[in-house]
């Protein structure tokens, strides 16, 4: 079975899990019935504990769905804390559905895996250790990889039921209002956990920091919470922005922000009141760095920024060079920090981030898109999931999601050492070619043909050097060689869910 | 049938709806299934028009079940707008599910039920002309009556299924990002409405001020949202403070406020970190004047405030006399036109507010209610919906749901006029006695026998004279004599819902 795009999807994986191949990023009006979840009534007054291990025993069984999120990044005690409560009580047969999984969870989640404990994973990305061990076939069923909004969307038509969701936050009441910008460990927007929290069966909050009630702003409310777990410490917020989201100070990533920033201000989507978002990565992550320059310069404003908000980001939002910063999840403390004094820093749930399947989503309404890519194939789709040598060592993210921009731009050095970023066809397909717009490298810059109005505003704007995005395939040859041919098994290791849920594209386990 | 206050209940009518009859107060802790909708997915760019017909013909069909909110009060327009054009459609056998009528929808309700465009109603409550027309046997249906908290439960555990709801709002960007509290109509909180806005299978917001993109705090959040219609001037505003809500000057209620006042000071509740609601009426509302005073002298103060805010609360809040208010409607102007500066009036839901079936609303945590009541029987049953003759002329509102607090104080006047307050049989209970703890009025004071605690609290407390109810009811009876008895027909036109959906009451067509 092939999708659309040319990808080969096994017949009996796609039938028993009951997937339908990817066929077009666009997707009408159709209707869709949400699901619905269980709700045990309490009035409130019975929800605080120490024991999280008793929680655990009287709530999680074999066979369920169990869920976190991952807005401490890799400073996350909460999955650690209940997978070994889990795994010493002998349950079994778990999927696990957090919103990520970051390097902090891989020892225990691999655990976990070796002692069947977990057999299910679905989630946005992972990398290291577990990525390697996944890739290498450990689990029998694939992982299955949403997008942010690509969650969002199964949470809210039942795709994925959430069983029980431990959902770790800097602050609490009683009852379970609680918010992620206030506190010792504050991380800043709970955009993702709020999906967990609307529609899990049971909810069950850890936190480090019980306050009086009630306590508002409540992200969280009372009345979606079952449990107020007090543990001593909830995460370690200094470790947010490491990884994926920390920033770039290599000269080439640099230059490549510097051009996007320059494709940019040339194109004609650069006018007061435009809006954008910049992805992980880090050159992603600096282009609003030189946007800045070209904003002030032409007294351009930008309605709002969105997504992963950075410091840089909320700096030009408090120089009113930025009106709002819609935010579903901060990539650094000072941005988690500063959304309780910005009244517009405006903590947006998943769904309203990026779900493609409800009434409408702020990445919808994106002016500009700047995102990375770890390949880019020579028909512009996307790999940002595995690597050169076929490992897992990504995350899908919010990719698929804002590359409906009217403007996508990926970012990525034409070469990465020896390994080209521009390839005649990418080792796994995230994001669909006819999403993306401009590629921007740091030898050359290409334009999607079907953009024909973009490459005219590019003409002739000094220091932009087109090519064809063959002619940057070839030069990265040049420098760095064919690359060979990965070899894998027939065992299907990973689904790469389009965010419409249907599949546009499959890892397959890899032959060392 | 008989259900356990006493009240019959029609058998033939109990089983035709499927209804349960009214058992406890205790609501216990039940696993329930909340509802799914329906959701027309878009990317939100088709949502704004000024063609309110086309958005009526297109989606309300005969049969369907459409809803409004009450928070312009007396000051509304949205409800007359949109049936008018209904009318005019010759679309029948409507249920219109408001959370209340007010007296600014009872022409064009009277004439939309004599067309049989209406057919079925779901509201908090009625007034005027529409309630007598009721009382008269309008309908062939009886009017569901239910709380605040009761309408929130049945629209999330689908009791209440709305195909459209038609939200007036003071302010909408073009993808339906909108809130209550800014613009030349804003009425404060949008929180009766909120449930409708996240549970309708079509939301339809009006508004007189189309706002630039994205339009924070987003109360109602473009995920939720199908059409944004722009129209000349969406409400009064200056008329919400009117009706059951305005402030007393009557020199009786303020002699019942300030005894109010003296039971909760004189009660092991008031103390530091307290908290209280008053509902509307006359007296309630004006407690919260003679509070400052003592909260003052004795340096206590409220944890927070809950229910219809008023601008006395806002005033406290400012004070620092009360650190929070949580707010599910705005009583009057100002504490309509505060909410925006106050990070503290906290906007909340009606479920949160009040569902008995959710995980702990904010009823469950009151220690003080003041609520008012028409008449109030022997065994403490209150009647807020019913007058003496019988006629429709009030509103279930918060009643049911407030008296969950651990002090719960009616206040009434001994006699209206030649009416009583105090009455061996209510003419409709419905909040059931065992919630209700002290009963003030101008003449004397009664204390639940099963609050044994606050009698000994109240007893020797200068200016408190305490009487059984019995014997108040005995002074009312000097006064102005045995009340006559109703004359009823056998036809129920209206039943009256506990929080928890069985039915506490049943209002029969009244006999002229």
């Amino acid at each position: 079975m092939e999708n659309k795009l040319g990808r080969t999807l096994p017949e009996d994986v796609m039938t028993k899990y009951g997937y339908k191949p990817f066929e077009t990023t666009d997707l009408g009006n159709p209707t869709v019935e949400r699901t619905s979840h269980k709700v045990r009534i309490s009035t409130g007054q019975d929800k605080v504990t120490a024991d999280l291990e008793k929680v655990v025993k009287e709530n999680v069984k074999d066979g369920m769905t169990i869920s976190f999120h991952h807005h401490f990044r890799n400073g996350d005690f909460t999955f650690n804390k209940v997978m070994k409560i889990i795994m010493d009580l002998g349950i079994k047969d778990l999927t696990i559905a957090p919103s990520s999984l970051t390097g902090a969870m891989n020892d225990v989640a691999i655990e976990a895996i070796k002692m069947g404990t977990i057999t299910n994973i679905t989630t946005s990305g992972m990398r290291g250790e577990l990525g390697d061990f996944i890739s290498h076939g450990a689990l029998e069923n694939p992982v299955v990889f949403r997008s942010h909004g690509g969650r969002a969307r199964a949470i809210e038509d039942g795709e994925v039921k959430i069983d029980v969701a431990f959902l770790g936050v800097p602050n609490s009441d009683s009852c379970g209002n609680a918010n992620g910008m206030i506190g010792e460990s504050a991380f800043g927007s709970l955009g993702y956990a709020l999906m967990d929290a609307n529609y899990a069966n049971k909810v069950v909050l850890l936190t480090d920091n019980l306050v009086d009630y009630p306590n508002t702003p409540a992200s969280i409310k009372q009345t979606q919470v079952d449990y107020v777990v007090e543990v001593d410490q909830v995460g370690d917020p200094d470790k947010i922005g490491s990884g994926a989201t920390r920033f770039t100070t290599d000269p080439k990533n640099l230059k490549i922000a510097s051009l996007v920033s320059d494709v940019i201000t040339n194109s004609s989507y650069f006018k007061e009141g435009f809006s954008f978002q910049t992805g992980s990565g880090g050159a992603a992550l600096a282009v609003t760095r030189y946007l800045k320059n070209a904003m002030l310069s032409q007294n351009i404003h930008a309605s709002f920024g969105l997504g992963g908000i950075t410091k840089p980001m909320v700096d030009l939002m408090n120089e009113g060079l930025i009106g709002k910063l819609m935010d579903v999840q901060d990539f650094d403390k000072a941005a988690a920090n500063s959304m309780k004094e910005n009244i517009n820093q405006q903590e947006i749930d998943a769904s309203w981030y990026a779900d493609a399947a409800n009434k409408g989503a702020m990445v919808d309404q994106l002016d500009v898109s700047i995102l990375s890519a770890l390949e880019i194939d020579t028909n512009y789709n996307v790999n940002v999931l595995t690597g050169s040598d076929g490992i897992i060592r990504g995350a899908v993210g919010g990719h698929q999601d804002a590359a409906t921009a009217k403007l996508t731009i990926i970012c990525a050095p034409l070469v990465r050492g020896r390994i080209p970023s521009i390839v005649k066809s990418a080792d796994t397909v995230i994001t669909p070619g006819n999403s993306i717009d401009v590629l921007v490298t740091e030898r050359g810059i290409a334009v999607n043909p079907n953009r024909k109005d973009i490459l005219e505003q590019l003409e002739n704007v000094p220091g932009i050097n087109l090519y064809t995005i063959d002619e940057l395939a070839e030069k990265a040859e040049q420098l760095v060689g064919k690359e060979e041919e990965l070899q894998h098994t027939d065992k299907t290791v990973g689904l790469v869910e389009y965010r419409d849920g249907s599949i546009i594209d499959t890892i397959k386990e890899i032959k060392d």
